[in-house]
């Protein structure tokens, strides 16, 4: 089986553009991806496309054909959807039909939509990727949901609410300078604390944002890349996808998120390493705790471990594994369909030199993206690293 | 790379089933495909799931984790999009999936709510299908896209309101006998050129009905197959899928599908096969013109030549290529994310010998199965071949 490079990459801005379409959004992040990869449109063999709730924002399904003529793919397209972790799940796909030699050069993707709708139905379209019958109309939301995750952990391995905040503070200080994210601003474990109650204990600062963005990455074999000379020296090396039940209530552990690391295995052994050989990480941080259950689930801390790594320094840009450099979902922003492959682009970024935050991890050769659905009933995890 | 074979197939009767959640659709059809197959739930390892717009129809995405749940199978799961032809592109990942030796069984399926929605909010949900921009805000529908292409059809070949009848007739009447088939009663010309008119040229009889339904087949490998002593004597030979523009102004032509020859040369390709080789077919006949320009897409007719062939008696169940055995979307309904599994597991019925209208093709040993999102933006086509 032959390797996936990471040929090109594109981001727009994650934010607040209620007036972009999901078509313009998403053709800044293709184009940009495919020029940098200095390949034609008419190159590319299939596009793997993540969104969430197209059809709620923008009245639009069916989206792949249209992304693909957005940025000039004259091939088949199809839409992935695993709620938050879509585009995970479109990259996964992507890197296994290149990896089996079915193409040789694609584009994954995603794009949401997100604040054009409001909050409030924005929030009712973000519960679609809960149990609807069972979770929803029961009252729960995705804050109410972590923050039961959240409690479960503290009840069974200790940890508090400043040790959530501290989170808070690395990932808003990793995105300071990063352009691409949502919110710049610095914040202390005082604001956090102090800020207003979401859903106890979460605080305003331990959720992220409600978001507009897209971001795409050229896929392409080995051999293409070094027929035609693309300069890509990173490889996705593995992938790996879990899953779990739907809803809390049918799991038998509130405070771990096993799909992930049903995931992660799968990675780590597709690409025959461990999580001591990953130098910086980028995790799904819809909620400050979700880092937390991420961290374990990926192999880096035992059940318990984690809710201090933020605290302690160890996770953060000085610290001996960084986590979420670009500011994570909390500080960069969360346009669901975009994250997965934002964290790809991220990664990518990082490992090549050319981020924000490369000057955190100068000498890293691994890195790990860890993309999550819903409670993490759906998550993927691809590792990345550096080939030349 | 190996073969991939239907080791299981299941379906829930197409209908009017409001009351019946999605959970429990796609329950009694996945949970047959899995009986049929002889294995244990815990054995599967993907559920490729299609579904279109369960976020409209139930509030709810995310469905590939439910799906998952509710047939027992406790691995990854992803949900597949591409409109009408959703769990189209899901057995083509299932395939290729197996096929690259990724894995050695999985399901792949598909389900629609639409009855519960109304009639007027259903037509609203699946014109997100189309181009909610260009097509839906000025105006079209999907009747009415269908009536441009049959009229553009018209205009370049020549044809009928009368030659479309005869499609009708022809699905109306396969049905007759198929218990899973929403329409089972006969109709005449007559019936149908004096039905209500819906989008001139097209009146009632030639649209296919708003549906409930939920099928599932079960993919694996050839060694699996063998080793486990599974009865599967279907394999899929050819893959593949094709996409264009989403809206029509944006296309070349008003009167072919080029998104479906696309699939059909790269099904063929894989399959080792023409058209001249298959025996029995399927087709995406959510319009009567829809499956004449399939026809023709698929290589069985030049263009203009399709128009007649029912009129002819050249796709009845007594001509040379029997088309649409099960009665086609036209008449065995179209629960929209269903179809294109249920399309495979109609043609592997009828290749096994056990479907209600295997007699009609007693030797057959290939089928073709064709499907297709909005107005062909999206097409997949599967080559099924009896291996024993």
């Amino acid at each position: 089986m032959g390797e996936a490079h990471v040929a090109g990459t594109g981001l727009t801005e994650f934010g607040r553009t209620p007036d972009r379409t999901g078509r313009d959004l998403f053709a800044e992040a293709g184009l940009e991806a495919i020029d940098e990869a200095g390949i034609a449109p008419s190159e590319v063999e299939h596009l793997y496309f993540g969104n969430f709730m197209g059809e709620l924002a923008e009245h639009q399904g069916h989206q792949g054909p249209l992304m693909a003529e957005a940025i000039g793919v004259d091939a088949p397209a199809t839409r992935y959807e695993t709620a938050c972790a879509s585009s995970g799940a479109a990259v996964l796909e992507a890197v296994r039909t290149v990896r089996a030699g079915d193409a040789d050069v694609v584009v994954a993707g995603g794009m949401e939509r997100m604040t054009n709708m409001g909050t409030a139905d924005a929030t009712e379209g973000l519960a679609t990727a809960a149990d609807d019958l069972y979770e929803i109309r029961a009252g729960m939301t995705f804050p109410g949901a972590y923050a039961l995750m959240a409690r479960a952990y503290f009840d069974e391995y200790g940890g508090s609410a400043e040790d959530l905040a501290h989170v808070a503070v690395k990932n808003h200080d990793n995105a300071v300078v990063n352009d691409h994210a949502q919110l710049q601003n610095e914040i202390t474990v005082e604001d956090a604390l102090d800020a207003p109650g979401v859903a106890d204990p979460l605080g305003l600062y331990d959720s992220c944002p409600i978001s507009d963005g897209a971001s795409a990455v050229v896929v392409a074999s080995e051999e293409y890349v070094d027929r035609e000379g693309v300069d890509a020296p990173v490889a996705v090396t593995g992938a790996g996808q879990g899953g779990d039940k739907l809803a809390l209530h049918d799991r038998e552990y509130l405070a771990r998120t096993p799909a992930a690391a049903t995931a992660a295995e799968a990675a780590y052994e597709e690409a025959g390493i461990g999580p001591e050989d990953v130098d910086v990480a980028e995790v799904h941080d819809c909620f400050t705790i979700a880092e937390v259950l991420a961290l374990e689930s990926l192999g880096f801390y035992e059940p318990g471990e984690a809710i201090g790594a933020a605290r302690r320094g160890e996770t953060t840009r000085d610290g001996d594994l960084p986590v979420n450099l670009s500011g994570g979902l909390k500080a960069k922003g969360h346009p669901v369909g975009a994250t997965g492959t934002g964290q790809i682009v991220s990664l990518t970024r990082l490992l090549r030199g050319d981020h924000p935050r490369s000057d955190a991890v100068p000498d890293a050769r691994c890195g790990l993206a860890h993309n999550a659905g819903g409670t993490v009933a759906s998550a993927t995890v691809h590792l990345l690293e550096v080939r030349e």
